[in-house]
C-alpha cells in the first residue's frame, strides 16, 4: 500500500487512523498515495490559525512578510526535480509541471517584490487621500486597510496544486492572514510535498500555514465573520458553497473562481498570410493542449470571422495533428493525460453534448494514439476541435474540462462581442488583431464580461505570456459564470483580504491611528533641523519652517534666461496680463520649488542622502514679482528599508506667500540614513 | 380612499388595477396612500433599463453624467416643503426629514463634484499603473474599469426613503448604469414623490430611473450576470436574497447593507468633567432619538469604563428625560413616531429579549407621554436605556430597531475591543477619547469589524457629523452581520458598479483601447510644436522631443547660489564623492526639471495657458557636470472641462542623458484652451 498523505494541523503532522482512499497515477493507473483526514480536529486547526498563526504574521510589517516570502521562494526554487517527478504522476508533462511549480514559486517572488515596493513598512495601508469633512479642517476622514483577525481558507482545484496554493497563500500572508489549504484529492500528494518543504524550512511563522489532506466536510462550520474562503473549481460547487449557512448568515466571505467558457476572437482585419493568423492558431492549440486543456482559462470558444473560419479550423486541425499524446515523462510527448479516468468520462460526455449542434473537425473522443503509454490504463484523450453554427447554445453552456474547443463564427464586431457575452462571464478572453479600431471596439465590448483580456499582435507576441496564463500582477477572476471573484492583481489581491474602514476625527488623532502625518495635525519644530536627524531619530510631525524670501522680477527674468524657460507669462508683461489665469508676470512654478528647496535645505553632509522624487505638486496660486515665499516641511511618513542602511522619508511641503496662503503643495521624497 | 401609488415603468406611469394595501401615517394612523404593483411587467422594466436607459447613460462621459447629477440636485433642492410634509407622515420630525431629504440631495451634489474632479472626462477609468510584463516593454498590462451593460436594482429600507434612493442612484448613474428603485412600502409615498419630480424634470435620460411601487416578488428573476442588487434592510432578508437562484447560480451581484449592533466606546482617559464626557453622552442620546433610533447606524451598545459607567448611564438618562416625544409636525417635539405599530411591537419584543440580561435604566417600553399626538393611534415609544453585565449575550445579538441602547462596561482596552467585536461586524463605531494611544489601540482593534469609525474629541466636535451619519465621501457598509457590503466612499462607490479588467497587449493597442497614451506606444512628432495646438487639435501621442543641452559645473554652482540650495552634493566635491548614491557633484533635481522646461517650452502666447502641476517625479539617475540632457514630452491624456473654455492636458515627460538613459520621469499638467 502506498503512503497515506498527512495533514499539517495545529503544529504537527496528523496521520489518519484509517487507510484512506487511493490516488492513482493519471498515466499508468498505479496507486501514488492514499488520502484521509478521518479524525482530524478542524476546530483545533482554526483555533491554531486564529490564536497562533494570525498574531505571529500580524506582528510583522508588510516588508517583513515580503522578505519571508522571498526567502521561501528562494528555498523552494533550489531543488525542484522531486516535485517535477511527482507532478508527472498527475498526467503533467515537464512543461505543464513548470507552469504549476515554477509559476507558483514565481508568484511568491512577485508578491515579495510588490510587497516591498508598493506597501509601507507598516501594518496599516492608507487608501486614497484625506477627505476634508468640515470647513476648518478640524474634522477629516481617511480610509485605511487593516488586517482581519481571521483565517484565509483555500479550497483548490486539482489542476494546479502548487500554483493554486501559492497564488492564494502569498497575498493572504502579506495581508496578515494565516492560511488553511485544502487541496483537491487527485493531486494532493504534490501539494503535500510542497507544504512539507515549507514547514520543514521553518521560514513562515508557525500556524501561518496548515494543510488539510482530505475532505472539506465541516470546514466552513468552524469559520466566522473575519474568515474567508477562496474556492477554485466548478461553478456548481461554487454555488453549493454560497448556500452554506456560514456564508448565508455567518458572514464568512466567499470568493469563487470557477471554470468558464473563455473565448479567443480573431479580428476581421487578419488575413491568412498575416503573422497574426498564425499567432491565433498557435494560441488556440496551446490552450487546448497545455495541461491537456484542464485549465480554467483555456479557450473553449474559438471565434473567427465567417469568411475565414474554414481556414482557421483547417490550420488548427493541422497543428493539432502534430501533437503527440502519451506518457508525460517522455520528452517527445507534447500532451499528457487527463487527471483521471473519471475526468476523461466527464469530458467525453461534454463533447457528446456539444455535438448536438457542432460537427467534429478534428480528433476522436474515444480513441487516441499514445507514445510510451498504455492507452488502456491512462486517462489519455485526443485533442478535439468542433465547429458549431452561430445559434448553437451548447458552446456557451457546456464546459469540456479537457483538450476541446469549438469554432464559432461572426460577421460583424457587434456579433463577435455578443457571442463572447453569451458565455455569461469569463476569466480570460483574447483578441488577435493589429487594428486599433477593432481592438478598442472589441476589448471595451468584452471588458464587462472578463477579468482579463489579451490583445495579441506581432508586436506583443515575442513577450506575450499567452491567453491562458494568469499573472501575479494582473487580476485573475471574472464576473457571472466565472464566479464573480477576483484574485491576484498585485497588491489588489492583498487588499481583498483586508478590511477597508473610513476613519473620521481630528487630524491629530488620525495621525496617531494611521502612523502617517495628516494635514492639519500638530507640527513639531525643534531646535535641530530635521535634516540633521537620522531615520531612527526622526518622528512623524517633525517640521522645519523656513525663513521667507522675496521673489523679485529680477529673479524671474534671470531664471527665464538661465533655464531657457522664456514662456510669455514670465517674460512679457503685456501678454502675461492677457492670460486669463495670471493677469501679469508670474514666477515659474519650477522657480518657486527651486527657491523653496533653497529655503528648507540644510547643506552640510548628514543623514539626508538624496531627494529622489516629488509627488503631487500643485501650483495653487500665482507668485508674482515682489511676493515673499516661505516653506514648511513636515515628516509625513518614514519607511525604513529592510535590506539597506537607509530608508525613505516622505515630507509634506507647503510653500506659502506673504499673506500665508499656500501657493504650492507637494510631497518631497528623500533617502535618509538609519543612523548618523 | 387615498391615492394609489404608481410605478414608473418602461417610460410611463403604471397604475395597478386593484386597490392595493393602505399605508398609514405613523403618528395618526390615518391612511396616507395605497400601494400595489399588481400587473406590472417587471421583464419589460428590465428590458427598458437594458435597452434604453443603459445605452443612454453610457453614451455620456463621466463628466456629462456628473453635470446631470448637479442639475438634478439643484432642481430637487429648489422646493422641499411638500416633501417635508410627506416625510412627517412617516413619523419624522423636521430634523429627521432634513437628514433624509437634504442628505439625499447633498449626496447628489457630492457625487457631481467628485465625478468631475476625480474621474476622467471619458467612459473608461484606468486602475493603477502600467505593469511591464516582459523584458523589452513590448508587452504590458493595464487594469481598466468599464461600465457593465446591466441594471442597478435598489431594494431599500423604510427609514430613509429619499437618501437611501439617491445615495444608491448617484454612484450607479455615474458608473453608467440605469436604476430600478424598489422602496420599502411604509414610506414609498415619499420615494414616489421624489421620483415624480425627477421624471418630470426630464434631466436624466429616459430609462435611467424606474420605480417599482409594490412588492419585489419576481424582480430578481429578470436579472442576469451584469446586474446588481443593492439591498438595505434586515440581516434576515439579506440572507434570503443570498439564497435566490439568480444570486447563487445566475451571477447577479448582491450587496447587502444590514442593520448592525453598532457601538460607541468612551475612552478610559475621559473623566466626568472633560468635554469629551459630554460629547459621548450627547452622541448616544442623539443616535437613540434621531429618526426614533430607526437607523442602521444607531448606537445600540454604549460601552464605558466600569468605574464610570454608572455616571454615564445617569447622564444619558438625565438627557433622555428632556426628550419630548410626540407629533413630528410639532416644533417642540424632539422625537417623532416609529414607522408603524408593527414596528413598535418588534422593538418592544427586542427590549423584552434584552431585559433577560439587562436592567432598565430609563424609559417604559409600553408607555410614553406625548406632545400634540394621540398615543393610542401613533407608533410612539419612549427612549429606552438598559444596562447589562459584561457577559450578557443579548446586547450583541438582539437588535431593537428603535430608540434603545444598552450600556456595557469594560476594564481594559482589550476588553473594550473584544466587546465591540462581539457584534460580529458593524456599519459604524465610535470612540470618544483625547488620548492618542487609546485612539490607536482601539481604532485599529475595531477597524476589521467596521466600515466606518468616528474618533471624537473636543477638537473635532465642532465640525463632527456624528456617529450615525454616513457621508457620501466615506464608505458605508460593514463586514459580517452588517452584510459585508460597501457603498458610497466617493468614487469607490462608482467603481463598485463597474467591472475591473486587466488588459494585456502592446503599448500601441493599449493606447487605442484606453484612450490614454501608454508608455512604449508610438510618439507622433509633427512639424508644429504641440504647445501651439488647441485642445481640439491635440491628439494622444503628440510629441515634442527637445534639443539637447549640456549641464555644466558652472550651471550647478550658479543654481546653488541663486536658489540657496547649497546642499553638499551640489557644492562640495569631496563630500559629494563620499555620498553613497552620487559619488561626486550632481545637478540639483530641480535644476534638471527647470532646464527641461526651458527645453520643451514654446514661449509665445498660445493655447497652453499654464502648468498647474507635476505628478510622480522620480530622479532615476544622477546628472553630473558635463552631461547633456534632452526631454521628450508626449500627450498622455486630454480632459476637456465641461464648464470652461479650456481643459487639462497631461504630458508624459522623460528627461534623458547623452547616453539615452532616462534621468527623470514625470507627468506635466497643463491647462490648454479648447480653441486657438
Amino acid at each position: 500500500m502506498s503512503a497515506l498523505l498527512e495533514s499539517y494541523a495545529a503544529g504537527s503532522w496528523f496521520r489518519a487512523a484509517d487507510d484512506g482512499v487511493p490516488l492513482l497515477d493519471a498515466a499508468t493507473g498505479d496507486e501514488v498515495a492514499r488520502i484521509s483526514s478521518t479524525g482530524l480536529d478542524l476546530a483545533a486547526m482554526a483555533a491554531h490559525a486564529r490564536d497562533v498563526g494570525g498574531p505571529a504574521v500580524r506582528a510583522l510589517t508588510f516588508h517583513e512578510r515580503a522578505s519571508l516570502l522571498k526567502r521561501l521562494a528562494k528555498h523552494l526554487s533550489a531543488d525542484k526535480d522531486d516535485l517535477y517527478a511527482l507532478s508527472s504522476r498527475t498526467g503533467a508533462t515537464l512543461r505543464d509541471s513548470q507552469v504549476d511549480i515554477d509559476g507558483g514559486f514565481g508568484t511568491l517572488f512577485s508578491y515579495a517584490s510588490k510587497g516591498t515596493r508598493e506597501l509601507p513598512n507598516d501594518t496599516v495601508v492608507l487608501d486614497g487621500g484625506l477627505e476634508r469633512l468640515g470647513r476648518t479642517g478640524a474634522f477629516v476622514g481617511q480610509h485605511v486597510y487593516t488586517s482581519r483577525p481571521g483565517i484565509a481558507v483555500q479550497i483548490n482545484a486539482f489542476n494546479f496544486p502548487v500554483w493554486g496554493m501559492l497564488e492564494k497563500l502569498a497575498p493572504a500572508f502579506l495581508a496578515g492572514l494565516p492560511t488553511i489549504v485544502k487541496p483537491a484529492a487527485q493531486s494532493a500528494y504534490l501539494a503535500e510535498a510542497v507544504v512539507r518543504r515549507i514547514i520543514a524550512s521553518g521560514i513562515l511563522p508557525e500556524g501561518s500555514l496548515q494543510l488539510l489532506s482530505g475532505g472539506p466536510e465541516g470546514l466552513l462550520d468552524v469559520l466566522g465573520p473575519q474568515d474567508s474562503v477562496a474556492f477554485t473549481g466548478s461553478a456548481a460547487t461554487g454555488a453549493a458553497l454560497r448556500r452554506h449557512p456560514a456564508v448565508l448568515n455567518g458572514g464568512v466571505r466567499l470568493g469563487v473562481e470557477a471554470d468558464s467558457l473563455n473565448c479567443s476572437i480573431l479580428g476581421p482585419d487578419v488575413g491568412p498570410d498575416d503573422p497574426e493568423f498564425g499567432l491565433f492558431v498557435k494560441g488556440v492549440v496551446t490552450e487546448m493542449t497545455v495541461k491537456a486543456g484542464q485549465k480554467c482559462t483555456a479557450i473553449r470558444r474559438t471565434i473567427a470571422p465567417e469568411h475565414i473560419a474554414g481556414r482557421v479550423a483547417e490550420a488548427i486541425a493541422a497543428r493539432l495533428a502534430t501533437v503527440t499524446v502519451g506518457d508525460p515523462r517522455n520528452p517527445d510527448v507534447r500532451m499528457g493525460a487527463l487527471a483521471g479516468l473519471g475526468q476523461r468520462d466527464e469530458v467525453r460526455r461534454a463533447v457528446q453534448a456539444l455535438r448536438a449542434s457542432a460537427e467534429l473537425v478534428f480528433g476522436d473522443p474515444d480513441s487516441v494514439d499514445t507514445v510510451g503509454a498504455d492507452p488502456a490504463k491512462g486517462a489519455f484523450m485526443s485533442p478535439i476541435l468542433l465547429r458549431a453554427g452561430a445559434d448553437a447554445p451548447e458552446p456557451h453552456d457546456v464546459e469540456p474540462f479537457g483538450p476541446v474547443s469549438t469554432v464559432l463564427t461572426y460577421r460583424t464586431l457587434d456579433e463577435a462581442v455578443a457571442l463572447a457575452a453569451r458565455g455569461r462571464g469569463s476569466l480570460a478572453g483574447s483578441l488577435v488583431t493589429r487594428d486599433p479600431g477593432v481592438a478598442r471596439t472589441v476589448v471595451l465590448g468584452l471588458a464587462p464580461w472578463h477579468g482579463r483580456i489579451l490583445v495579441l499582435d506581432r508586436e506583443a507576441a515575442p513577450e506575450s505570456t499567452g491567453h491562458g496564463s494568469p499573472l501575479p500582477t494582473l487580476v485573475h477572476g471574472g464576473p457571472g459564470r466565472a464566479g464573480g471573484g477576483e484574485e491576484l492583481g498585485g497588491i489588489r489581491g492583498v487588499l481583498h483580504h483586508m478590511q477597508r474602514t473610513a476613519i473620521q476625527g481630528s487630524p491629530d488623532l488620525l495621525t496617531a491611528v494611521t502612523g502617517r502625518w495628516t494635514t492639519g495635525a500638530a507640527r513639531r519644530a525643534g531646535d535641530e533641523h530635521p535634516f540633521r536627524k537620522s531615520l531612527a531619530e526622526l518622528r512623524i510631525g517633525d517640521t522645519i519652517r523656513s525663513a521667507a524670501r522675496e521673489v523679485t522680477l529680477a529673479d524671474i527674468e534671470h531664471f527665464a534666461e538661465f533655464t531657457g524657460d522664456t514662456f510669455y507669462a514670465h517674460t512679457d508683461p503685456e501678454a502675461a496680463a492677457a492670460n486669463p489665469l495670471f493677469g501679469g508676470i508670474v514666477a515659474h512654478g519650477y522657480l518657486v520649488v527651486s527657491l523653496a528647496a533653497g529655503l528648507f535645505v540644510d547643506p552640510a553632509p548628514g543623514p539626508v542622502l538624496a531627494n529622489f522624487g516629488v509627488d503631487g505638486l500643485r501650483f495653487l496660486s500665482p507668485v508674482k514679482a515682489g511676493d515673499t515665499i516661505d516653506v514648511t516641511l513636515t515628516v509625513k511618513q518614514i519607511t525604513p528599508r529592510i535590506s539597506a542602511d537607509y530608508g525613505e522619508v516622505r515630507w509634506d511641503a507647503v510653500v506659502a506667500n506673504g499673506a500665508g496662503e499656500p501657493v504650492a503643495t507637494y510631497d518631497v521624497l528623500t533617502l535618509v540614513a538609519k543612523t548618523r
